[in-house]
């Protein structure tokens, strides 16, 4: 192994500088403002985990989660999503809390990269869970939210995708007939790999009837007709009662008064496993990855012994300052006082009354200073209180 | 290995309920307005590092860190503390930035716990690093900024006691002759215990003298005469320049107006190895350990090839709560209102007027709720639009 530079950080891992900061707490006090007048409760849960429990539990592919030992043999894990982590909580520390239970989260997050090439392997999330809900009301409540919190951010110009899981299960299950191919076809429509959808689709031995609605499901994009559309494609139980569920979500989302920023995609497909019905994904123009999204996961509190429904979202901060496609700004201190040591005392009191004032003040002995035009520069004011005599000189 | 509960945690790994979080919050914002008002700009770095560098720049015990591979075979550690990473950054990334450097962070840091028995293996620490100025005005100041700071969080009753390794070093050296001595006594120091060290003293083959030298250095802690008799036990320069140091560190404390929460304690012994000069400690009444501290160390940026020295502060934000005396309260959000489906554009309405002028409201679906009374006795008032007709019931 090469020695390493003293500088070097493991892969995907990054620093965030001042100027970044400053950006990305804007961001995250927005949203975090949104949410808990939402009535959502903040809580953290520790950076690691047993991979017995919330590993297994998270639905991260398990070559990207870090790993690591404890002392007693136990195989831990950076949790790699927060969903998880506070099912568990829900599950028990919490399980005798009123249901439904809003419970808001700000964390990072750990997915191991497997390549070097700009993917962080640590990034922040900022997010919801609604816990006890079952209805089309919790889902349209945390959609609702996660829009007003992209307004709050100040993200420009996003649109939410709407779609449903259960529908794309029952039509693939209807039509393929059997879970390792629905399975290869939710692979397509996860990686929007529509070519090898088409081309999977062909080479199957279906009549030329099934291959229609597998061709159709890819055109499930776009307003209310969608829906119409669906309904032509999926004869099962399972598929008009998922249809009939996003029908009411719409419903609600146009009470909410926000159907303008949301489309319909049946074609959406998240990665995280645990996903039982609505899911939605927000983007913002110009940015090649989601900003965040969501939806139902009904099935993981069972898996911590407390079934119970749930939904909810998480938005990633470093790609909502992204999108708020302001540039970083050197952040300049207001006033620096630069002081020699026999009117150190003055120098002090002044910052003391300036930062009473909620001025942000620096005080620096001058010879702690190279070079004191350069240093000078960085501040909007700078007053000197230098040698003995009572006159200050000011430069701004 | 036995089969582990879902709701288990790692040893020394805790969650942060609503309640604490919410008290957690109070604290940090406080001390981060109050170090940013003195002008030190925050980082965030990454939660891994390589071992090879800040895990050995990070004087933490090797049996403490949590260790892990990545896929090319490096040792990983989750960061110990922030002082090696910002040095890291202040070494690379910002080398070029004018100095002196005035930073600050946030951060959980990670300390494996070799027993079950309370002790937290991830905690939050709050400070600040003041790179590139070696006066004792920089000490003073990152002294006065942790008292400031442990004032705005209304910390009750604290003191600080300021020390100087220097001197401990140079008394050791003189007396003892050879560093693996000194360190067996250092030892003792930092571990408080007085009685080991006399009991080491008298055991080794010095002059009644010297064993006297070693006996009076555990009384140097107090007022100013504690500088005084100090001066008497040490003939070094080492010695000599430690103590002239910290006379005047204490007339520049004395100008900031704190000298009242300040004690010396020559008897103070950092945990952590770099520390080459001025060190401190901030107890709070009835806490059984410190809440925080730091010092001088001027040789941990050699270690990043960017020689430089540099002083700084960590507060424990758990001890700074517990210090609090705050017992955690239940918050209840203000209004929660519950609809049925007919008024439910009526509830978000007046939802959405009331967040605006900044009530934090639930809105909840009466369909999602099991035990309506005891969910209602959550909020300070409830609202019900149920039915169809326009007379909303208001209970509180």
């Amino acid at each position: 192994m090469p020695k390493l530079f003293m500088f070097e950080k493991p892969q995907g891992m990054r620093d965030t500088l001042p100027e970044l900061y400053h950006l990305k707490s804007r961001v995250k006090q927005s949203v975090s403002k949104e949410v808990q007048q939402w009535g959502y409760e903040p809580v953290e849960t520790p950076t690691v985990e047993f991979n017995e429990t919330v590993g297994t539990a998270s639905a991260i592919l398990d070559q990207q989660l870090f790993k690591l030992l404890d002392q007693q043999g136990n195989t831990l894990v950076l949790r790699p999503d927060m969903t998880a982590p506070i099912a568990r909580i829900a599950a028990s520390t919490m399980k005798g809390a009123e249901r439904p239970l809003r419970l808001t989260y700000d964390a990072p997050v750990f997915r191991a990269q497997q390549y070097e090439g700009g993917r962080p392997a640590e990034f922040e999330q900022v997010g919801v869970e609604l816990i006890g809900d079952e209805s089309s009301s919790a889902d349209a409540e945390v959609i609702s939210l996660m829009i007003s919190s992209l307004k709050q951010a100040e993200v420009r110009s996003y649109q939410v995708a709407v779609g449903h899981v259960g529908f794309v299960n029952a039509l693939l299950n209807e039509v393929l007939g059997n879970e390792s191919r629905a399975q290869e076809f939710r692979r397509y429509l996860y990686e929007k790999n529509y070519v090898g959808f088409r081309k999977a689709v062909d080479e199957l031995p279906l009549s030329s009837l099934d291959k229609r609605r597998l061709y159709e499901l890819l055109r499930l994009k776009g307003g209310a007709e969608v829906v119409e559309n669906a309904k032509t494609l999926t004869e099962s139980d399972e598929g008009k009662a998922a249809l009939a569920q996003l029908e009411q979500l719409l419903d609600i989302l146009n009470d909410y008064g926000i159907n303008e920023d949301v489309m319909i995609d049946l074609n959406l497909v998240m990665h995280m496993s645990y996903y039982t019905g609505t899911v939605f994904e927000a983007y913002s123009e110009g940015l090649g990855y989601p900003l965040g999204g969501g939806g139902r996961y009904d099935q993981l509190l069972s898996k911590f012994h407390h079934p119970e429904p749930a939904t909810g979202f998480g938005l990633r901060v470093d790609r909502l300052t992204e999108a708020l496609g302001v540039s970083k700004q050197r952040i300049t201190s207001d006033i620096c006082l630069i002081f020699s040591g026999e009117r150190r005392k003055e120098a002090m009191e002044q910052a003391r009354t300036l930062r009473s004032e909620g001025q942000t003040v620096v005080i620096q002995e001058i010879t702690g200073i190279k070079n004191v035009d350069a240093y000078s520069a960085q501040f909007q004011e700078v007053r000197y209180f230098i040698g003995s005599n009572g006159n200050g000189g000011t430069s701004s």
